[in-house]
C-alpha cells in the first residue's frame, strides 16, 4: 500500500517554529517512526512553501498512491486550486491539522481543503498524521 | 482506561436513518466491535435526544473517565451548553461526525462542540470513534 | 388513517398566553373539533417544552403513521437536530405556524424545520391544523 | 363569496414547464377541478409576466373581493411594490407557492409578499390553492 | 418651463390607500393645486404600476422636459433600470417620498433611484413634491 | 412575596467549574446567604441542564411568584423558547449573568432572553441575584 | 415664526472646503440671503465642530423654536446622541444635505439622524436650506 | 437556424445613452450588420423596457429558435422571473454584457440571469453579441 | 467611600424627555435619594453631552474615586474612546442603562463601553444606579 | 498578430479530470485546432499550477504580445496577484471560463481576475478561447 | 518648517495609562527630545479628549503649517468628521498609532481617519511620531 | 547590522507599472540610495512573485537578519501563510505599502501578513522603505 504525505508551507519549520504550539518534534523524525511503525506502507514525503508545487505533488502521487495525507498548513483556508487538485485524482485523501483551528483566529475555521477530502483529523498533534495512516487503511480495505 | 461514548439526537437511528448517507450498521453492534477490539478499555454508551441529558452525561462522566467521544448530532452547531459542560469537566473530549459536514449544508459547518474538545474526526464513517479511541490513548500516554 | 400531532414549547399555553396574538382556545379543546370534523382518521396528539421529547415522538410515530403535523414552535427556528429527525422518519410532515412569522423579529424568519417537511402552513390560525390535515389526506392520496 | 385568483410570471406554463418540479397539469385544468368543487364561490383568475399588471388587478379585485389567492412566482422574492399592493387594498390575502422554495436556491427564501399576506401555504403542490379557497372561506366566517 | 412628474406602483391609490401614513388628498387633486401655484410651468404627469412604463416615460420626456419629479414607490429600493433610465437622460431628476422611508422597513432604507437624482426630498407628505419643483427651477437658473 | 430563580444548563457545577472565572461558592450555600438576607421573601430554587424543563418551571411559577430571576446559562444566547416562556408568563423576570458576557466569545454576546425580560444584571459575579432581588422588590412597589 | 439652523462640523469652512463639492459661498452670506427672503421668520444660526455643543444647542432652541434645520455634517452617520436629543425635543427637524450622499462613500449612506427627523432634503445643495424653510412652513401651517 | 436576440432596459437608446460606455452606434444598425455576417440565420429582435414583455419573448420564441441571446440590462441583476422563463424554455440562451459590469457599482456584479444560461459573454463590446452567435452555432453543432 | 457618578448626552433630559419611556423624575432629584440612602457614600455627579468631556471626568475621578457609574447614553454604542478611558484608570466602573436597550433599535444592542466595565444594570430604570451603587460596594469589600 | 494563452491550476489535467465538467479532449490537441484555424496568429502557451510563474508569464508576455487569453483556474477567486499582473501589462487580456462559475460553488462565483480584463467568456467550453481569439482579433482592429 | 502634533483622547495619559502597552514615558517629555532632534522645525502640539476641538485644531492649523501629525486615538475608527477636517485643508497629515491596531480588537481595525492622510505608521511606539517627522520632511521637499 | 528586504509579485515592475501610481524610479536603483544613505548596513534584496519564494526567503534570512521590509504586494491581503512564516522566524518584521491602500479597492483594506509584523508604514511611497530601515535601527537599538 502506497500513502503520500503532503505538507504545506512552514511545516518544514515543525520543532523549531512556535514549539509551545506545534511541538518540538522535526517531521523527518517522526516519518521515521510512522514507517517504524507501518512497516507494510511504502511512504513518500513531500513538502513545500509552493502552492503550485503541492498541486503538483497532488497530481503526479494522485493517480497512483492509495491515499494522500495533507496538511496544507496556510493554504487551507485560502486555496480553491489545492482542492481542485484533490478533486480531479483518483486517491482518497484525508486532511490533518496539528493544533485546533477552531480556537484560532476566525480565518482559520474555514477549510476550503476539507470540502475534496475524505475526513479530516484535527488537533490531535502529530499523531493525527498516525490515525489518518489508520483511517486510509480502513477505507482501502472498505472499497475492496 | 475509561472511556464514555455520548451519541447526540438521531444517532439512536443508525443503521436505519439515511443509510447511504450514514451506513447501515447499528451502533450497538458497532460498539461491541469496539470493544473487542479494545479489551483494556472500560466503555460507557449513552445516547440521548435531549440537550440537556447529554449535558447530564458529559457531567457525570466527565471527573472520572480517562475520555470522552462526543458526536452530539444536530446539537453539534447550536449548543453552547454542551461546550460549556466539556470545558467544565476534566477528561479530555475528542469530537466525531460520521459523515462530511464541510459537504453538507451551511449550517453544519459550523461546530460549536470543537471549540471545548481537544480536536476532531470528521467523515471517516463509523471508524472515526476507533481512531477516537486511539487519539485518547495517545492523549492520556502523553500526559503521564 | 393515523396522524400524528406534535406541538413544540410553549403551546400548551394556548388559550392563556397572549390570546391577542395566539388566540383563547385551548389546544385540546381545538382537538376535539379536528376528530369530530375527520371521524376516519386517527389522531395522536404530543406536547412538550423539551426539544429531545419532540424528536423522541417523531422517531416513534414517524415509521407507522400517515402523517406528521409539526408546530415546532421556539424551536422552530434554531433546531437543527428536529429537522434531521424528520428527514430520518417515513411519514411526511407538513409545518404549521399559528401566526405569520414572517411579519414577526427577525430570528422568526428562519424555518430550519421548513427544509424537512412537505409544505409549510402559515399565518391561519389553528385552522392551520385542519388544512394541514386536508394536505395530508391528500399527500396518502397521490402516494397510492 | 367572490375570490380572486392571480398568478405571476412563467405560471402560464404550468404543465409545459419543468413537469418534474411543478407537476404536469395546466392550472386552467386545475381551475376547472376547483370551480365544480366549490360551485358557491365566483372565482376570477388572472395570470400575467407583468408585474406592474399583478399589481392592477390587485387593485381591481382588491376592494370588491373577499379573499385574494396570490402565487407571485419569481416576483415573490423582489416586488416591494406588489406586497404594497396587497397592503393597501382591502381583501384578505394567502399566498401560495406550489414547490418548498425553502429547499430552493437561497433568494428563493425570502418572500416580501408573504409579509402583506394573511398567511402561506408552501409546498403542498396545486393542491395548495384549495386549501387557500379553504383558508379564505375560514378567514371570512370568522370576520362576520 | 416643462416638467415631468411620474409615480410609480400604488401611488395612484393615494387617497385612497393607507390614509394615515399617505394623507386622503387623491394626487389628481394635488397636481391642480401644483398647476394653480406654478402657472408658468407647464406639467406633465404620468402614473404606472409598470416599472417598465415607467422606463418608456423617463425616456419619452428625458430629452425635452427640464427636469424630471420621480417618486418611484416600491420600484425605488430594487430597480437598476429605473436608475439607469434616469441616468441615460438630459433633464435632471428630483427624487421625492411621501413618507419618511428612513423610519420603516429596513429593504425601504436604501433607494437605487437616488443615486441617479441630482436630490432627494424624503417625509415631507404631498408638500416634497411642491418643494421639488421649486429645487427644479433652482437648478434650471443656476444652468444658465 | 415569592421569588423564583432559575438556573441553567452547568449552573449546578458552580464552585466547581473554572472557579477562576465563577467564583468557589456552590450555589446552594449562596442561596442560604439570601434567604438569611431576604426573610421576608419566599425563594423558590430550580435548576436544570434541560432547556424544556426549564420552560416548564417559568409556566410553573410564572403565573404565582412575584418575580422570577433567571440566569439560563448557554441557552440564553440561542434559546427563543425560553424568551418565549417568559413573555408567556405574568410574573416579571429579571436576567442575571455572573461574568461580563461582553468580553467573552462573540456568540455569549447576543442574549434572546433579555428581550423578554424587565432588565439584566450582568457580570457582578454571585452578588447579581442579590441585586436582582432587590430589583424585583423595587418593581413589585412601583407596580402597586 | 422662529427657526433654528443648526451646522455641524467643517461646515464653518464652507466656502473654502472643496468649492468644487460645496460651492465658494460662505453659510453666514448665504444666511443674510435666506433672512431677506424671509422677513417674517426669526432664524437663529449655531454651528459647531463639537458633537455635544450641537446637542446642547438642540435641546435649548428645541423646547421654543417652531422647527430646526439641521445638517450635522460627518455626524449624521454615527450620532446616536444627536438623534436623540431631536427625539427629545419638541421643535420638527427637519435635516439637510449640501450633496448627494448617496452617490459618495458607502460610511455615508446611512443617516442615524433622519430618522428622527420629519423629512430629508438631500443633494440640492446650499438651496436646500432655503426648501427646509419651505417645508418648515408648511408643517407649521399643518399642524395648526 | 433561428435566434432570438432579447435586448432589456434602456438598450433602445444604444447610440444614444452615454456614448463613452456604450459606443456610438444603434443597435439596429449592429442588427444589420450581423445579418449580413451570418446569412444563413434567421434572426429576430425584440427590445423591451418591460421585464414581463421579455419573459413573454423568451415563453413564444423559446419553444422554436435554435437560441437565445439575451442581455437583461438593469433586470439582469434583480429578476428572479427572467431567469425562470429561460430555464422553463427549450432553448439554450447566452448572456451578453456590452460593457464589464465586474468593474462597475456593487449591485451590478451579480447576474441571476447567468444561472440560467449556457454562458455568459461580458465586456466585449456589442462584438459580444457576434460572439454570442458563434457560440450558438458551435453549441447547435455538438448537440446533434 | 467615593462614588463619581457620570451621565451622557440627553441625560439632562430625564424627566422631561420622553417621560413614558424614562421615567418623570429628574436626575437631581433622584440623587438627593440615593445621598440620604447612602449617607457614608460622597458622591459626585457630572453631567455632559459632550464625549470628550464625559473622557476628562472619568480621567480626573477615575483614579481617586472607589467606583465609577457611567450610562454614556447615546455615546455606549459608539465611543471607542470612553470605553478606553475607562479601562485606563484605576476606579472600577459598572453601566448602567435605564431603559432596556435589547429591546429597541438594533444599534443600540452593542455597547463598547460595557467591555471595560466590571458589569451592567440594564432596563431596571433609575432605581439601576442604587443597585450600581450596591454592587461597587460589594465590588470595593470583596477587593480588600 | 501574437496572443498569448496562459491556463492556471489543474488546467493541465484537461481531458482527464472530471471529464463530464471539463470534457474529454486535452487542451494541447485543442490548441492544435485553433493554430489550424487561426493560420495568421501566433500563439504561445502556457500552464502552470503555480500563482507567481502565472505573473511571471503575464509579465513576460504582457509587453510584446497584442493580447493575452487567461484562464486562471482556481486562482480566479483568490488572486489579487495576478489581476495586478495584468493591470500592469499593455497587452488587452481577455478571460475564459471553461464551465459556468456562476452556477458552482459560491465561490467561484467571484472573479478578482475579471477585474482586469477587457472581457470574460464564461461556460461556453473550450470553445471559449476560441471565441476569446475573435474577441482579441475586434480589439486589435479597434485600437488601430 | 511648521509641523501640528495633534494627539486624540487618552492619550494625555501616556506614560500612567497601560504602560505596558503604550510605554512609559510621558508624551511631553518625548516631545522635547523630538524638538531637540529636529532643530529646524517649529512644532505646535496639541491634545484634546474632544473630538470637535481636535477639528477645531486641525482647521486653525491646517492652511498654514506644512504637515500634519494625528493620532486620533479612539475617534480614528468612528470619526468621519475628523477625518472630512483633514480632507478640507492644505497641509499633508500623516497618521501616527503607538500599537499595532490590526492584532487588537476587531472595532480597531478600520481607520476612517487614514482614508484622508498621506501615509500611515503603526506599531512602531512614540518613535511613529519621529519617523512622522521625517516622512514630512521628504514629502514637503518632493513637493517643491 | 543585517536587514532583509523582501518585495512581492509585480514589485519587479516597479518604474514601469502604472508609474502615476507607483513613481518612475526602479527598486534597484532605490536600493542603491538607502545603500549609501546606511553604510553600516548589510542589506540583502530579494524579489518573487511566487508566494512561497517569499516564504522560502522569510524562513533563510529570518533565524539570521536584524530585521525584515517586507512589501508583500498582492499576497498582503490574502497569505495566511506569509503571515504564518513572519510570525515562525525570529527577526522583526517591518511592513511597507507604496500607496496608501485604505483608499483603494474594498479587499486591499485587509492586510492579513500586518498582524505578524512589528508595524506598518503605508502610502509614503518608496520613502517608506527608509523609513522602515530607520524603524528597525531603533527596535534593535531597544531590544539590548
Amino acid at each position: 500500500m502506497k500513502i503520500s504525505i503532503i505538507n504545506g508551507p512552514n511545516l518544514n519549520l515543525l520543532g523549531r517554529r512556535e514549539p509551545e504550539k506545534y511541538g518540538s518534534l522535526m517531521f523527518e523524525d517522526y516519518l521515521e517512526r510512522l514507517r517504524t511503525r507501518f512497516p507494510g506502507i511504502e511512504f513518500s514525503y513531500f513538502q513545500s512553501n509552493i502552492e503550485g508545487e503541492i498541486i503538483d505533488e497532488i497530481q503526479e502521487k494522485g493517480f497512483s498512491a492509495d491515499g494522500i495525507i495533507i496538511n496544507a498548513g496556510g493554504y487551507t483556508h485560502t486555496s480553491v486550486a489545492i482542492a481542485d487538485a484533490i478533486t480531479s485524482v483518483d486517491a482518497p485523501a484525508v486532511e490533518v491539522h496539528i493544533t485546533n483551528i477552531g480556537t484560532r483566529e476566525v480565518f482559520r475555521h474555514t477549510s476550503l481543503v476539507a470540502r475534496s477530502c475524505k475526513g479530516s483529523l484535527i488537533g490531535l498533534g502529530l499523531d493525527g498524521y498516525r490515525l489518518a495512516v489508520e483511517a486510509l487503511i480502513e477505507i482501502k480495505a472498505n472499497r475492496k
